[in-house]
């Protein structure tokens, strides 16, 4: 028996990893996450145990996957994106650990490239950014933000991030020095079927993106130029299910 | 017919999308780099073309690619990690671009979360580490490191590097400030059977990876000391090939 922390990818179904599929097929007990797209948890076993985390506390569902690891089931903890970034994996993981529960990380596509190139952007890119910074926007990280440094870091800004912060995020880099011509984009829900991408400079990039719907994730840096060249010539239609 | 610029993951076969998977089992043509497993190279189908990205510069790959893709050919080009983080697809994308030939990206895992993931450590946590940022310790990468910003900056560093750079790497972060008991980690083939990890300080990290092979990569800060809890628990065999 053992626990599995598994990372879901970004958003489309098919961008999950072959072994994180394999094991959501074989799972005796599926955890997931509200934002894991249905088409990955209709993949688990018609009689898996499975618990959406909706409403469970952190707390809650370290000690739930403990205990489903202490029955002896094959768990899998399907996460969004990566269980280790922003994903707060490393809790469940120091949970499991703590209780000597055995268990294992799958990692996942992360959003911080797959969003951005789902609107034709390279977070890197020779001679325009070989610098990626990745910070939260989200109030609940509990961390402020350096505004005054990540303004004069160099190459690519990635914030997740909800929607309603993304005026006070803008307003706090242009404050603080951040170029107002800046390309920026935000990118809602990408790499979905329904997602949506809007690009412009810091300074206009909030109004620009008006209310689409989170999660989103917000672009700052030169190569969001790029974008436009990319994603004007690929070709993109309905992204298959697995 | 599109070239498809696909994400192999960051070693472990395993790790490859599932779409990606699916991709490379229909393909005409597979056009990959050197560090892709060769589990997931022998998945193309037996009458593919299959041509190893060794010895081809940068822009002989470009011209390859568009001249597959206006043959007709369902082509994958298969990357090392995501193909938009340090994978220079933004540059096939941008050839394909000009070149009018229908082109999709499909993500990859980066080592960016998973090679730290191997050795047990979360690139994010909450209180310890809310910002991450990625730079190439790679001299051919062009761009030279600000270390006196880089050791200024809070959160978690990411180095992709060759070894032979991580001693000039740990000096710069030192010589510009940085605490030299700040944890460190190498993590050398991450995610495959044959892969490594050291941990130490940053001020003793050189000395501790000796010659460990690459391609390897540079944790600094506090998130490397959770590795040890999360590591010494986790269950880990070997990895199943897809």
């Amino acid at each position: 028996m053992t626990v599995w922390l598994v990372g879901a990818g970004p958003g489309d179904p098919g961008l999950i990893t072959a072994r994180g599929l394999e094991l959501v097929r074989s799972c005796e007990a599926l955890v997931h996450d509200a934002l894991v797209a249905p088409e990955l948890v209709a993949e688990a076993p018609d009689d898996a145990l499975v618990i959406p985390r909706a409403k469970l506390a952190q707390a809650e569902i370290d000690r739930l996957l403990v205990e489903l690891g202490r029955r002896g089931l094959e768990v899998v903890r399907l996460k969004g994106g990566d269980p280790f970034v922003f994903g707060r994996g490393g809790e469940e993981a120091l949970a499991l650990a703590e209780a000597g529960v055995p268990f294992e990380v799958v990692p996942g596509v992360s959003a911080l490239s797959a969003v951005p190139a789902f609107a034709g952007i390279p977070v890197t890119h020779r001679g325009v950014s070989a610098q990626v910074t990745l910070v939260s926007g989200h109030s609940a990280s509990g961390e402020e933000l350096d505004y005054a440094h990540l303004a004069r870091t160099p190459g690519t800004l990635v914030v997740f991030m909800g929607l309603a912060h993304l005026p006070e995020l803008a307003a706090g880099l242009l404050a603080a020095g951040k170029d107002p011509d800046t390309p920026a984009a935000v990118v809602s829900r990408g790499t979905r079927a329904d997602g949506r991408a809007v690009t412009g400079s810091l300074a206009g990039i909030a109004a620009l993106a008006g209310d689409l719907p989170s999660p989103a994730l917000l672009v700052v840096g030169d190569v969001v130029a790029l974008g436009a060249a990319v994603r004007g010539a690929e070709r993109r239609g309905c992204v298959p299910v697995v």
